[in-house]
């Protein structure tokens, strides 16, 4: 079945509101296996929504339609929908008592304009609305189906579920469509060099879509495959993971809705590994982000933002002398800093950040976006130094990354020494 | 002028992405006072792109389209926009020089795929992208203006402000009007609030434009006005500023491109005051947000993430037995966390927060979403408690927000007491 969506109103097409209903019903559309053509969006206004309608039914079995069911003047879908396809207005008297009870409840004085809300053309299916007084409804025109639901997200994503899903399902009951799907994350390629890598895959003799999608300073690949019959879908699938697994290795660090500080969490927790992170130029974001997944509390055990000389002495006993002699951007200073916080935080791992995030603070032999990240463990500290050409927030983010990728792989045992 | 929306990606028709650049340019091209048709958003598909500009086109002056000019397979943009119109590609030797440029800068490996975004239609004048490897174009067929930006939101943006409205104004004179903004700043008030708040002042007699931008934790206040006299513009958008200022008052914490951490080290700077921070809950989200600014490493002099009970006694001097009695997330802790980090860095300031930031670790008496802050200095300590209701990561923004308008208030000596 191939859908599209019309979402309406003049917030929409003034920018005052952003519309998260079409991207939503987009998701849930094609995890059932169907097709998305692509969202319409337009004011309130007559011409407007039928040349929206014709111009997604010429390409659709179907169309879910959004916004414009008020009580107000301006809000016209139902009765523009009626007049685009002849049809007369009637009153759902079931509707009518459901909008008086709830203005009754919360107790509205009941105005004749709310009568507006219980009209719906001649020949649609009424869609209750549980949460609110705008019902939808669904009209079949020719072999076409119209799905109308309102623009409050809340009241859009159950009615969705609860009505227009179950009206297609029975309206295209041959359409039904399995659909999977494969998320690969990756860091450390640029977009077009994972795309190189992966040219000579023979994905569509597997039915399998392969997208791209930079997530700064991620790369993610997207692999979907859809038919009727799942474990074939499955197989497929899976074929294709193997050979892009192959080919892109150690850079991908996770898979769906892994996150690489959440992998590092993971491993820490079962390891029964904990943690003191020292950061510089990453300026707590390091910190920041391993504290987003619950339960950080069990490994980390602090972390400190040592932003002048004088803190890198005093919480990481970082002597002055190396300071003075090889300064604070050094591969010196970040193994001192990652052995300092091990130290002091009693941990089994310390991991440090030192470098000039810019725009100034840069030197010709030290340019702007010189980094130098370093894990500590009892045994051993390991260094490693980067030149990024980016600005200070994703200076900060990409170091943050490199630093939790170096974790990574010494938690499984591949980091080497250089 | 009269301009519509095309968006392209597969990541769009399959709601991966929500897309934020069609609403983003709405506001734009409202505020400037042209009209908005409305957007229409494809995949990555040759038929759909030429149906959403035919579409657009029949009905508007321009057409501003996004997305689809990377440098893999499945970006056909530029490809669909040529065949659409029947021009051939040219390369643009400046456009292949800068991303030329751009792979060496960031020592990364040269593919020639890439010189695919160097590719324009015949005809075409590029839109530089300062910011990355996707440049844009703009294409005039008969009377109509085609123009193209990446779908990258930052790269997006700027290369709307920068390449496309300059375009248009050229393309259409006639059509300039002076467009006046002014952006108002708030936290801690909801979006219903703030509209309560102002819905007595008659803006429309001013022909003054309000819209409410929700950007978790802020809610933005953007007034608007355009005219052919821009005298008349400013004075009437001033007007409308002073009764929105009157009436949000001390919940506005900056105007325009400000941010609360911005202010906050606009007046450290300023007062040449130095700061030290002790985080637990926010871990180290507060520390991130204020090392975003440049040369903040004047004011910063360190900060701790202490996630421990050790680490709250060895970094910060909190005695154990405080913690004993009265916990980790308590006003005693929060204020001897301020203080204790203020004397070991030797600053003027100190700040602190404490908490229970879920989704687990909450009590009856200390449920998620308890929160402590602490502000000390030389002579006093101020300690604010509150109970927030949203997920993990929203109660580290809020949290952080509450404590950098804690800080600006002591900063302009409006602090008081509770």
């Amino acid at each position: 079945m191939i859908i599209g969506v019309l979402t309406i109103g003049n917030e929409l097409t003034s920018g005052k509101t952003q519309d998260t209903n079409s991207s939503y019903i987009a998701r849930e559309v094609v995890q059932r296996g169907w097709k998305m053509i692509g969202t319409i969006s337009v004011g309130d206004d007559y011409q407007a929504i039928k040349d929206g309608l014709d111009y997604i039914l010429a390409r659709a079995d179907a169309v879910v339609v959004t916004g414009g069911l008020g009580p107000t003047v301006d809000d016209i879908t139902t009765a523009a929908i009626a007049r685009a396809y002849n049809r007369k207005l009637f009153t759902d008297e079931g509707t009518l008592n459901h909008i008086k009870e709830r203005f009754a409840r919360a107790n509205l004085n009941w105005t004749n304009n709310n009568a507006k809300q219980a009209e719906f053309p001649e020949g649609a299916e009424v869609i209750p609305n549980p949460a609110g007084t705008a019902a939808g409804f669904a009209l079949k025109v020719n072999d076409k189906m119209i799905t109308v639901i309102p623009g409050v997200p809340m009241e859009a994503r159950r009615m969705l579920a609860e009505g227009v899903i179950p009206v297609l399902v029975r309206a295209f009951p041959e359409e039904q469509q399995h659909l999977e799907r494969r998320i690969i994350k990756t860091f450390g390629l640029a977009e077009a060099a994972v795309d190189e890598r992966l040219a000579d895959i023979d994905l569509d003799s597997l039915g399998v879509g392969i997208g791209f999608y930079p997530n700064f300073p991620e790369i993610q690949v997207v692999l979907t495959t859809s038919g009727a019959d799942l474990e074939k879908a499955k197989k497929n699938l899976q074929q294709a993971e193997e050979q892009v697994v192959a080919r892109l290795a150690d850079h991908i660090f996770g898979f769906d809705q892994d996150t690489l500080e959440g992998v590092c969490a993971a491993l820490l927790t079962e390891k029964k590994l904990t943690l003191a992170v020292a950061e510089s130029c990453t300026g707590g974001l390091l910190t920041d982000r391993l504290t987003d997944i619950p339960g950080s509390s069990v490994y980390l055990e602090r972390g400190v933002v040592t932003y002048s000389n004088t803190a890198k002495t005093d919480l990481l006993g970082v002597p002055a002398e190396i300071l003075n002699e090889f300064g604070a951007v050094s591969a010196e200073t970040a193994r001192l800093m990652a052995e300092g916080v091990r130290k002091l935080g009693r941990t089994d791992i310390g991991i440090s950040t030192t470098g000039i995030a810019g725009p100034s603070g840069g030197t010709e032999k030290k340019p702007v976006g010189t980094v130098f990240i370093a894990l500590a463990d009892k045994d051993k500290t390991y260094c490693r130094h980067y030149r990024y050409r980016w600005d200070r927030r994703r200076i900060k983010m990409i170091t943050s990354q490199a630093l939790l990728l170096m974790l990574k792989r010494y938690l499984k045992g591949e980091l080497t020494d250089e």
